[in-house]
Order: C-alpha cells, then sequence, then structure tokens
C-alpha cells in the first residue's frame, strides 16, 4: 500500500484524488495540501475520505509515513517543488509541465541523479483508450516502419487573452501534449521543426504575442515524419484524433461521443459531438496514468514517463516558438546547445 | 447518506458494492451477507471498506441503522427475501427477474401495497448510455410517433445446457433484458408476441428443452411492432444494438469497442469487436442504476423501475413460451389470466 | 451479339433501354414498342440510337432478326407477352413480377418446358453491389452456417391509395423484392411466413385495404430465421440494408450515400441521407442484370434467376397476405397446394 | 451538338471517348488521332461509334466540322497542341498539366489572349463527389471562414524509378492534383509552401533524384493553412481525402470502397478497403468533367477550370521542389519572377 500526498486541490489534483480513492488500487491518500485550503476544500476531501488538509506542502515532504507525492500545483511551482520532494525521498507525479525552462528541468534531472525515486510526468494521452490502441499497433509492427504521423489537436473554446500571455504560449501550453504524443506514437524523438501558424480565432491572442491556429512538420528521428494541426477552438467541440501511416498500412482514431446514437431525418444522419473538453474526454486517462505511477513504485519498476519525456516536448515547444519567430525550420539540437 | 445491506456477494453483489464505494454518492455500505461467507470474501468486503461480514441476512434486515437492500443473491431467493425486506421496512434494489412465476411475483406487489418502501428492479441496460440516448430521442419526439422497434440482443458465449435446463429458458433468462428494452424504448406495454425460435447453436440446448436463436416479433399497445433477435453466441463478441424507427426518422445504435482505432492493410479495414460481455458492456449503466436508487429514496420519488416493470417482461416471456410449444401469436392478456 | 426489342417504354424500359445503349457489351437495340409510342418517345429512342419504334409489341416477337426480349410493359402483360415471346423463341427478360396469379406464371413455366430460350425475371437487387458483397461473403462461408438474416426495406413515400388499392397490395408489390432478397442471401427458399402488419403511414391505405408498416418473419428451409422490416414512409429516405448472422460471424451493409461527407458543427455530426429511391441507389443493378442476362445468351448459360426465382416471391407474397387475414403463420406449402 | 476530336488514345484518351459516347449529352466525336494508332486501337474506335481513325492529330485541328479536342497524348506535347488547337479556332479540353515548364503554359496564355476559344484543364478531382460536396459546403458558409485544410493524396503503388526520373518529380506528376485540390477547397492561391520529405517507399526514386513522401505546409491567401501529406504506396490502396476546418466547424471526407458490406468474426469488424486506383476511384469525375467542358461550349460560358488553373499548381511544384532544395518556406511569388 503506497501512501500519497497530493500537492494543489485545484481541478486537477481533485481529479487525481478521485482515482486514487475510487479507482486506484494499493494506494491511499494521507495528507491533501493546498495554499488556498479553506472549509469547503477540507470538506471535499473529507468527502473524499482523507481527513488531513493544510495550507503546507513541506508537512506533507516531511512525513515519513507518506511515499509518494502528485505535484497538482501551479506550473511554476512544479520544479522546485519536485526538487524538494526528490530530495525528501517521496517518490513523484508531476503534473505537465515541469517548467517551460530548461534549465529548472535540468535541475530536477540533476535532483533524480542521486536519488531512487521514482518520477513521473503527467502526459495523460499516452493513457488514453484510442491512442493507446494505436501505440499498440505501430508497436506490434502491424503498420510496419512509419511514415507519417498525424495528430489533430484542436480545442472547443480558447483561452482568455489574458491566460494565453502568461501560459507560455500555445506550444508550451497546449501542443506540448501533441508533441509527446508525436513522441509516443513514433517511439523515437523530433530532429526538427517547422512551423506555419495564425491567429484566427481571436485577434486579442495575437495581441497577446501568441498564435491560435496552426500545422507543426516535424522530422523524426526514425524518418517518418509528423504534422500536428492545432486551433484553439472548434465549434463540434473537442477534436482529438491520431492516425500513423506506415509501410505496411495504417491505424487511425475517431473522436469519443457520449452515446453510439445516430438519429436520421429528413434533415441528415447525425451524430453526436465528440466530448467536450479534456475532463469528459481523458478521465479514464488521468486514473490509468496515476496507477501506472503507483504499480511503479510498488514493483520498482521504471516509469513510463520519466523526467526526460517531460523535458523533450519542452524542447519542442521552444524550437516550435523560434521556427515562427525566424520564420524557417528549426533543429531540436539547436534548442539544447 | 443512505445506508446499504448487500445480500448475496457474487458476480453482481461485488459490482454493486464497488459501484457505492467508488461511484454513488450520499450511500454507504454497512454490511455484506452471502450464505457462503468465507475469509476472502470477507477480505475482499474490508478492502471496500466494509467491516460488517455476516452469512446470514436476516441481521441486516434486522438491523435499524440500515435503510436499504440490494438484493443479488440466487434467483430463487429475490420474492422471498424481497416480501421479508419491504416487510421489515427497508428500501430494496432487487436484480432481476423478481421470480420466474407470476404468483411469487404477486407477492412482492402485495407486500408493496401496505408499505411506503421503494423497490427497483434490476434493469441495468434503460441506464446504459446508448439505449438513454435512443429512449431520448424517441420521447424528445426527435423520430415522432414509433412505428418499428428492433432490438438485436446476442450473446458471445452459449450457457453450458445445464445451466440453460435451470435457467427458466433463453426468453426468461437472456430476452428477458430486450423484452424490458421493448416496453422502455416504445414507452408502453406490449400486447401480443410471436416467436420463431430454433436450436442452432448448440444441440444440447435443445436436448435440455430450450432454444438458442430466435426472432421476435411484439405488437405493442402504441400500435407499433417490435422485434427481437436473439442468439446465444455471436463469435464476433457481445451485439447489442436498438434501432426506432417512426414517422419522422430513426435513431439507432452500435455496438461500443474498447477504442476507435482503426487499422487499414492489405488485407481490409479492420475495426474492434464488441466489449466482450455484460461486464465490459454495462458496467457504467450498474451504477448509474443503483445511484437512480439512492437518489429516488434521497428525494423520496419514484424508483425509475417499479415492480410493475420486474412483473411485466416475465409475462412476455411465459407469452414467449407459449408462443413457441402452441406455434401462434399468443396475446399478454393470456398470461395474465 | 445480341439483338434486342424493348416492350414498354416507360420508366423502367428507358433505364434498360440506356443501359445496353452504353453499359452492356454485345448488345443492340433494334426496336423499342408501346402502346402509347408519340413523338416524344420516338426522339427518345433516337437520341438512343433506335430508329425502330412501334405501338405493336408483336412485330417485335415477329422480327426474325430479334433474338431478345425485355419486357418493362404494365403488370398484368408480364405473363402473356412472355408465354408469346417464349413461343416465338425470344429470349426473355421480365420485370417483376411475372404476375400476382400463381395460374399465369404456371403458364410461363409450361411454356419454357418445351423450349430452349432462356428467361430472366428482373429482381435486380440482387445485382446491387451491397447486396451481391453480402451475398459472396455468405456464399464463400465467411459467416458460417447462416442463423439469422435481417433485411430493412422502406420507401421514403408512400403510393398513393389509389395505387395501393390495384398494386396487389404492400406484400406483392413492395416486398416481393425482399422475399427475393432473403431468398438469394439464405441460398435456399422460405417454408413458413409470419407477418405482424399496421397502418401507420397513412389512413387511406388502410382503406382501401393495404398495410404500410410490417416485420415479417420467415422460417428459411435451411433452418435460419429471416425478418424483414418494411415501412412505405422513411422520412430520411430510402432504407435498403441486409445482414446476415451465422456460426462464424456476421455481414452486414448501410445504405449508399451521394458523397461521404460529413460535417462536424455546433449542432451534431451529420452526413449525408440515403439516395432518395430505386432510381439513385439501383441504377447500377439495372445495368449489371441485364448484363447478365445478354451473357447467359452469349454463352449458352442459364440465367441467374429463372421463372421459378420469379414464382416463389410471389407464392411468398400470397402467403403473407393469408397470414395477415388468419392471424397466424402461413407454410409456403399452403399456397402452392 | 458539339462535335469533338480525340488526341491521344492511351488509357486516359480512351475513359474521354467512353463518356462522350455513354453519357456525356449533345456531343459526338468525330475522329481519335493517335501516332500509334493500329488495327486493334481502331476496332476499338469503331465499337465506340467513330469510325474516323488517324495517325495525325493536324487532321483533326484542319476539319472545319470538329469544333473541340481532347488532348489526351504525352504530357511533353500539351501544350505545343493547346497552341496550335487553340490558333485552329477549337475549344480545348488539356489534360493535366499543360506542361512542367512555366513558359510554356505562358505561350497557352499568350495565345488565348487573342481568341474566344474555351481552355479547360483536366482536374478532374473537382469533379468528384466527395470533394464536391466538401467544397459545396466551405462555399456554402457551413464551416465560416476555412482555417485548416487538410488533403491526403496517397497512391497505391509508386511509379518505376525509371518514371519517377522523367514525371518531373512527385510534386509535379502526383502532387500537382492535391495543390489543385487545395486552391479548389480553400478558393484562393497559395501564397508560400514549405516542404518536409523523404525517401521511405523505394530507394531507387531516392537515387533518381525524387522523393516518394511528403508533409506540404501552404499559407493560403485567404489566410487558412493547408497541409497535404503524399505517399507513393499506400499497402492498402488509394488513400484520397480532404477535411476543410473553419471557424463554425469542419467538413470532411473518407474513401470510397467497392461496397458497404462489414464483416464481423471473431477476428474483427472488417470493411473493404478504397478503390483501388484513380480509374476505380474517378470514374464518375471524368465524365463529369468533359460533361461540363461541352457545356461551356453550349451555353457560352467560363469553363470550371481555365488556363491559369492550370498555371498555378505548376507554381506549386516548383516552390515544393525549391524548398526541399533549399530547405526553406518558398513563396511563389519567388516563382512566378
Amino acid at each position: 500500500m503506497v501512501t500519497v500526498g497530493i500537492i494543489g486541490a485545484g481541478r486537477i489534483g481533485k481529479v487525481h484524488t478521485a482515482s486514487i480513492c475510487n479507482i486506484v488500487k494499493n494506494a491511499t491518500i494521507k495528507t491533501i495540501a493546498d495554499p488556498f485550503m479553506n472549509e469547503e476544500t477540507a470538506n471535499w476531501a473529507k468527502s473524499m475520505g482523507v481527513s488531513n488538509t493544510t495550507k503546507d506542502y513541506k508537512e506533507i515532504l516531511a512525513d515519513p509515513e507518506i511515499d509518494a507525492v502528485l505535484i497538482c500545483s501551479s506550473t511554476n511551482t512544479h520544479s522546485p517543488i519536485s526538487v524538494e520532494a526528490i530530495k525528501a525521498g517521496k517518490h513523484v507525479f508531476c503534473e505537465k509541465p515541469i517548467d517551460h525552462d530548461v534549465d529548472k528541468i535540468k535541475e530536477v534531472i540533476d535532483a533524480l541523479k542521486d536519488s531512487k525515486v521514482k518520477y513521473q510526468v503527467g502526459f495523460n494521452r499516452r493513457f488514453d483508450h484510442n491512442f493507446e490502441a494505436v501505440r499498440n499497433a505501430v508497436a506490434a509492427g502491424k503498420i510496419g516502419d512509419p511514415h507519417i504521423i498525424k495528430v489533430t489537436s484542436r480545442d472547443p473554446e480558447p483561452p482568455s487573452a489574458e491566460y494565453a500571455a502568461v501560459s507560455g504560449g500555445m506550444f508550451l501550453d497546449m501542443t506540448i501534449h501533441d508533441f509527446d504524443m508525436v513522441r509516443y506514437l513514433a517511439g523515437c524523438d523530433a530532429e526538427e521543426i517547422y512551423v506555419q501558424s495564425a491567429v484566427l480565432v481571436d485577434p486579442a491572442i495575437g495581441e497577446a504575442g501568441d498564435v491560435d491556429t496552426a500545422v507543426i512538420t516535424i522530422k523524426m528521428e526514425n524518418g517518418a515524419i509528423a504534422v500536428i494541426d492545432n486551433s484553439r477552438k472548434a465549434a463540434y467541440g473537442y477534436d482529438q484524433r491520431a492516425e500513423v501511416f506506415g509501410s505496411k498500412g495504417m491505424v487511425a482514431t475517431t473522436n469519443d461521443t457520449e452515446s453510439s446514437a445516430v438519429l436520421s431525418t429528413a434533415d441528415g444522419v447525425t451524430g453526436e459531438k465528440p466530448l467536450y473538453f479534456f475532463l469528459e474526454r481523458y478521465m479514464q486517462s488521468f486514473a490509468k496514468e496515476v496507477n501506472c505511477f503507483i504499480q511503479a513504485i510498488e514493483n520498482n519498476t521504471d516509469t513510463p514517463l520519466g523526467v526526460l519525456d517531460g523535458l523533450k516536448p519542452v524542447l519542442m515547444g521552444i524550437a516550435a516558438k523560434k521556427s515562427v519567430e525566424e520564420h524557417r525550420p528549426v533543429k531540436i539540437s539547436e534548442i539544447t546547445m
């Protein structure tokens, strides 16, 4: 039985808490920390069976009964708390991104060098039933050598321009999941990135210095070409699809819907829209990723997504930004230098 | 908060226990009873957070702290325990079927007459996301007046001939769910049933006096014609579909799969088989039906499926058997007489 | 090269003329006869490259240069012209139905006994790409032994009540195609039929003594159970589907559409309605059936659909009517007696 | 009635001949010219009802009875014969591409300046039912402003390396259709192109100086971003899909298949592969494009695809080649200079 502390009781902290309480086996939550802990949040914690709550995450790190922490706090605290937790000997599940600053991620990498703790980064989409099926088909050789990898990733609603301004930009905030997906599906790293982007959804996003629409071409190390298409606003909902084409065939997914019901009338043949957003679409994957983290601790195996898997999509995001600024293909090796 | 006792810790008892512990809000299980209660089952109960276990369900009925029971014991005990529980003032969720014997069901009906307890019967498929979407479209008038209702219901594997012999026959064991579905989708009762059946899957089933394949035509009270097609063995897995056709259109569902991944190769374009069987396909619906039961208690409203909803599919099953025996259409009114 | 005469220049006569002129190889039309032949029709014939037109089909029968006739005249003339043509030594392609009167069909059967002419009846749906693929899968053993055969056949618009009154009734006018389809897909004859029918589309059809909605259950000679569902009016267009379920699996078709375009908006995910009616849906099959007829003549082989294939669906239609009248399952053998 | 001469009796010349003889109204073929005209080809012409055949296309240009020519000869002759035909006052339907050399296309443009003849270039895919439905949805505003346009275009088999060497390269030989498609779907011209390409199918194609796999990103003049993915070999057949995503939604197509039959067995749920190659997939579109050409002549309207529509995809192909050579985004305006 792994004893867990939750650091950060916002939306995703609550999701992980519910997963551990209801679905994940062999794990129990002892304490939930949040700087804004209040009565409402404490009551919610109690309703989940967690009676210990605190404003100070350091209580969790200091608690010898706690084996592992889930860092669900605000993005800018991910890397420093990761380092602290590693030093405290806690296994760490850290929400994505570890940081937007490569040097900060390197501090986490350094901290892990002297440590035996498990570290997992929260790219949950790898645990989605559809993308997992695509990856499994690729890994089983069913499509032969991958030649073209396509990821469609469109949000149902754009963020506010204020959020866009502080989010690190679309590539580090939204596309970062797709960068991870491309690495996952290809089974290798990216070599070079070219971005064609635009502001087509909301001019305020452009004024904030960001883009809202992009087609991103990526040369992968195994020779395959990946392409991601992003939009901050799909009128029909969250569009999350992948396709891998190779020497022996293709594997592709469609979106999930609430039901398979199709209505045929004089107006046409109409099915449901995709599930609205990530909480609807990816709920299962959140439980699955935490379950894998707990299993890695229990079985003393590697986590499925280590700290380097946290670093590399950030490098890709930085390369993407540079490609937009300099209007040219950018090698990942230019970023790591 | 509703305090629940579970009577019967077999497969479905365990499913409902997990639902209440993990998903259903405002309910807690105090005691689990099973005549074969042993250490393993008691340990499982503890792992779910239920420390009270017993071999004697009467302990549950006698416990004034327990508000409601879920009857998940063997079929022949459903009606007597229902009666006892009602008399003990417990709300009752009873697995289907209440009984194969109409007189026994009438005893439950009689017991309920003098009582204020809630009674719900476990036709879980009404709570399946696909069938609920079909029903909602019908109820919203999107297909106009229903004219033709089609239910396809095929199991992945036949039962043993021994089971078939004691199951009450395919119509009361398997088709009973489809009889309920037809009532649910049509929004009314059946009037007359005609069955064309055969033994095509396993001769031993025929030798045991049962059938394994059937097409069942039902005249509904609203004038619509329903048709159910059943097989005890679909090589590709559990086939569970419905279609309602009416004056303004049609609504139809397909099967659920583990993922939407489709593989295109030189051999064709291949998607996944339907989810294997009822535990895979209907897990969500089990939680949803129990949640509705708890809500009915909390809000003091009718349960969505009362004792008459438990009776009527049994009448339809008996009429279906009679239709096979007498090779003619049989009115439901012939059975109730 | 087979020289052909067309008898009847109505809608279907024109379809077959166009097929022969444009698509079918090794056939040429010498003469087109129609009792209402006028300048417009003659001009149309000329535009198709046919300069010979007449009001009297006997000219065609008397013409020694003509090898074969296509009988596309009104239904009541099919059998007498068939007999005349056979006696004149012409190969005959006869539109369905040969007749509604079994005795009249028997006269054609008798005429063929003393003759070496080829005879084909126009159940064009066997030549539809979708149904042919289903039949091929069944014949290749891909689904094992057939257990359940389902045919959905719904028209986009009901006929006028006047037409319904003289059409022979829905079973002989519309369902007759589905009776043939069931025989084709099962690869055997029907043994017994039970009909549950209703008047749900247009009360005037009921007043004219006909029905407009039906579910028809058929026991086939190979033990499979077939079920046809019919409606005279599907709001979304012509619904023409088939499914065959067997010991090893299932093969099923969906409707054809004008394009595969799917529109996703805030309102849902919408594809096109089925092709409107038989001319849109089955145009290819009309050419293919005539091509098979011409090939049978050229290669001196059996036609794919002989006179008995014309008779049997009529027997099934008569049995269906009797089932409605007598409210019981009716054996085909009761009709042939 | 438009009298037509066919120049070039190879594969596509035969397709257009059959279309005009069998499907296109108001057009007749007087003469077919081919430098390799022989008895077999002359017999084929006769079977199509065309008795005039010649080795010399100049006979057609000199024939005052001939109104229009279809230039279906080898690619290098398209532009000079176009110029000659225009000067001879013949309407011209010219197979794609007009030429790989922009200067040669400009000669055709110049010839048209002094002329009233109609000129149409053979980008047949615009007339495909699926792509036409996509374009119609876009033009009708159903998806709002286009933001992202995706075209998947993969051949079932690569050409020989010898062919690749003389074909002008993949971009001018194969992608040129997709460049036209992107212009058609966007309703505007391209501004800038970036290519990421590779040799993954056949090393011999690489040795011949060409590529066989590419992802091509295109900035369109209306601000939309288009992306084409190409492969010379899809194991599952000819993959031809398009998707347009915009401010109000998305419209997308799937591949066409021979039938809609789907087989469900213990091995999975399998549908048919896409139609094999362009003759199977695009046959209808060939007839439709020629029909539009004839109608433009008859009604004295513009052809749907003029000489500039022939030029622009060539400019895009040249820009694509330059992008590969210089490994950077290339503006179309760089090519026209």
